[in-house]
């Protein structure tokens, strides 16, 4: 495929296309009354009441806008713009409309509606492209029942070991599934042919602050980073705490405590492109009176790209273990998963740049530390993201907030974006 | 009363008087075949079956000795040797025959055991004295029921709020009660008249280091510590793990484990005669990619003498509140219970003090970590405690070890602090 910058620029027809403010914005303030809550967030957990009634709200909407509605085996909802010729293949655009317990009204939201907005701008200017268009609002990306379930689904990368042990449990689960007409075996029927894609690009609020720090408009997502995950225990010696002096103990919570505070000095100091978290810590025996003998700390890490993480890993290992000599205690570290970093596909980073170019908007590269299901889609097409900033960093919550400007922002790079994509025939491989 | 350097020493045929240190061995080692554990040490928790063996062992050692086998409502078990004039108090020497799960063998035994020798010795030197003397054998020091059960009773300062509330559970208390025969009843009816006693001293070992570090026999105990806990919770703000920044953070786990640090380097720096725990942590939520919002530490502290306490207190909280700025944390200080260190009689000190110079030994006074029965008998009669040394500083524990020569300077100290006690008219209030 040709580099993007390198051939003739869209025709200025279609470069000049815009999505509808007013009509973005009145979907989305009805979308935001779904499950509202008094704090001024959304609480819209998969298959509850609210997500059912905002699902519904969707269907209609893309009916009165005159597109086709669709639904897959694994629950997944769609906007469908037949704009290519027979047999293309389709750009999926898309997000979700579930949301964690009490968070807020633009994670995921904000994606679907832009996506449902760039197929009406689409068809309302008869667009013909090389290829077709979709607006799809995956299943449970928050993972209520398991997280990214629509995706994987479609992706065909949901494991059937997965499905016997969702993180909800397996009673909520089942009847959740059944209320909404799945069942395990039309989620594993929703996999899509690799060739009927053309790619996958979503847009999300950021979650983070790099974005307001760099004073820039739109997050180039270059990666999702990897998540590590493992558990550290410290041992030492259990001993009488009234009668042991302080100098003579083998204390498991100094261990513990320093590496919790190295952690976090680290990333301040040689990796701030990274993330890591000590998210809880067991002590055994756990008396007022005995010294801890055993400190099992849970130690997630992650970085954008296979290197980092290495250099990441390398370095936190090489800390804990020094923490431990220096209270001269043992250490025994378990690995127990990893989510390797997925790099986004360079054509569609390309065309996201053009077109916040083409619109004269500032962007920045960057990894996303959250999962989302381009993660998924990245295992059966190219996939990309954007992001717009998010006031305070602050998401999950009711403070969740994007000014409507940057949101306004982000659908036009969107809609932009898909339309360099599939004026250059779709993404190639 | 007089000063016991200011008055005439005692008669040198007194003052010459020592244990028999054959027949104390033979005590010691008969004894600690019973609960024997392959390590090494001894399993004898409170009315076990080996506890219960060891018990009827002490009873026949008594009877042979031609020894008043007496024993109260609360399980105590003591040898008497009426060597006194009708009506005159008694001196109690003694320690206790329980061990903890899987302890040492000398950890209470000893004391008993020398106990029982210098009343032994009395007897068989036909002394006559101001007072009676009498050994005794606390039931439940360790506290497998309730810590200090015996010596509490006979103060008379068992509440009967702890009664109810045993450490191990109430069934677990009422069943091993029903089989040693003794009643809640018996329990408060154990209380001795404060007339009738003239005083409580106990030889134990130190469970810790410092008489080894000072090269000296004896350590008089000042004092038994202070004891107090408290829980402190550390307040920071629950976010993604993985989107947000880690200066941006509101770590509860940083503040906690800060604190934790500079416990141990505040009492090494500042308080190296007070000792500190930092127990056990509890995280929330407690997940691998959620920064941690609230960890509460289980915190305790021990210092041998009121000021200290003070002094130690006033600084931890210092600290604690500076840690939880350092991270932008809410900090909550609850205060979970409090015994107050105490101090033990001076002339039971004077008289250890004199015992010892009187045998050439070399000797320190220290404050006690651990509680001890002294501290109940405090509450009832002037009541005081000397230490041997410790090898390695280790007790509750197979490795709990005291050379032999150690042993047996201490209970020629408790004979001649007896002897000196009794020559000088008792303990006067």
């Amino acid at each position: 495929m040709q580099n993007i910058k390198d051939i003739p620029s869209i025709p200025p027809n279609i470069r000049n296309l815009r999505i509808n403010p007013a009509r973005l914005r009145s979907d989305f303030d009805s979308l935001a009354q779904i499950g509202a809550t008094p704090q001024g967030g959304v609480n819209r957990p998969t298959f509850s009441e609210t997500h059912i009634a905002s699902r519904k709200w969707f269907k209609e909407r893309i009916i009165s806008a005159e597109l086709e509605f669709r639904q897959d085996g694994a629950g997944n909802h769609s906007a469908f713009l037949s704009c290519g010729p027979p047999g293309a293949p389709t750009l999926l655009l898309g997000s979700h409309l579930d949301s964690v317990p009490d968070g807020g009204k633009f994670d995921g939201a904000l994606g679907v509606l832009a996506a449902l907005e760039s197929l009406r701008v689409a068809k309302e200017n008869e667009l013909s492209l090389p290829i077709h268009l979709e607006a799809i609002d995956f299943t449970d990306e928050e993972g209520t029942l398991i997280g990214l379930l629509g995706s994987s689904a479609l992706a065909g990368n949901l494991p059937y070991e997965v499905l016997q042990h969702p993180r909800g449990g397996c009673q909520k689960f089942n009847s959740a599934l059944k209320q909404a007409g799945i069942t395990v075996k039309s989620l594993l029927g929703a996999v899509r042919d690799p060739e009927s894609l053309a790619g996958y690009l979503e847009l999300h609020i950021e979650q983070g602050l790099r974005l307001l720090k760099a004073g820039a408009d739109i997050g180039v997502v270059s990666a999702i980073a990897g998540i590590s995950s493992y558990k550290l225990t410290y041992i030492g010696r259990a001993d009488h705490a009234g009668t042991t002096l302080v100098q003579k103990r083998l204390d498991a919570a100094q261990g513990a405590s320093a590496f919790t505070l190295a952690v976090r000095d680290l990333i301040l100091d040689e990796f701030p492109e990274c993330v890591a978290n000590v998210g809880n810590m067991h002590f055994s025996p756990g008396a007022f009176n005995i010294v801890p003998e055993r400190v099992e700390t849970s130690l997630e890490l992650r970085a954008g790209d296979p290197k980092s993480f290495e250099k990441l890993e390398t370095a936190m290992f090489e800390r804990a273990h020094r923490e431990a000599q220096r209270f001269g205690l043992g250490l025994n570290v378990e690995h127990l998963g990893m989510h390797s970093p997925k790099l986004m596909s360079g054509q569609i980073q390309e065309a996201i740049v053009n077109a916040a170019e083409n619109l004269g908007l500032s962007y920045i590269f960057m990894a996303s530390g959250a999962g989302h299901d381009a993660q998924s889609m990245l295992d059966i097409c190219p996939a990309g993201m954007l992001f717009v900033p998010s006031v305070d960093g602050v998401s999950h919550s009711a403070r969740e907030f994007t000014k409507w400007d940057d949101c306004v922002k982000g659908a036009n790079v969107l809609l932009q974006a898909t339309l360099i994509l599939a004026h250059h025939s779709g993404v190639k491989r």
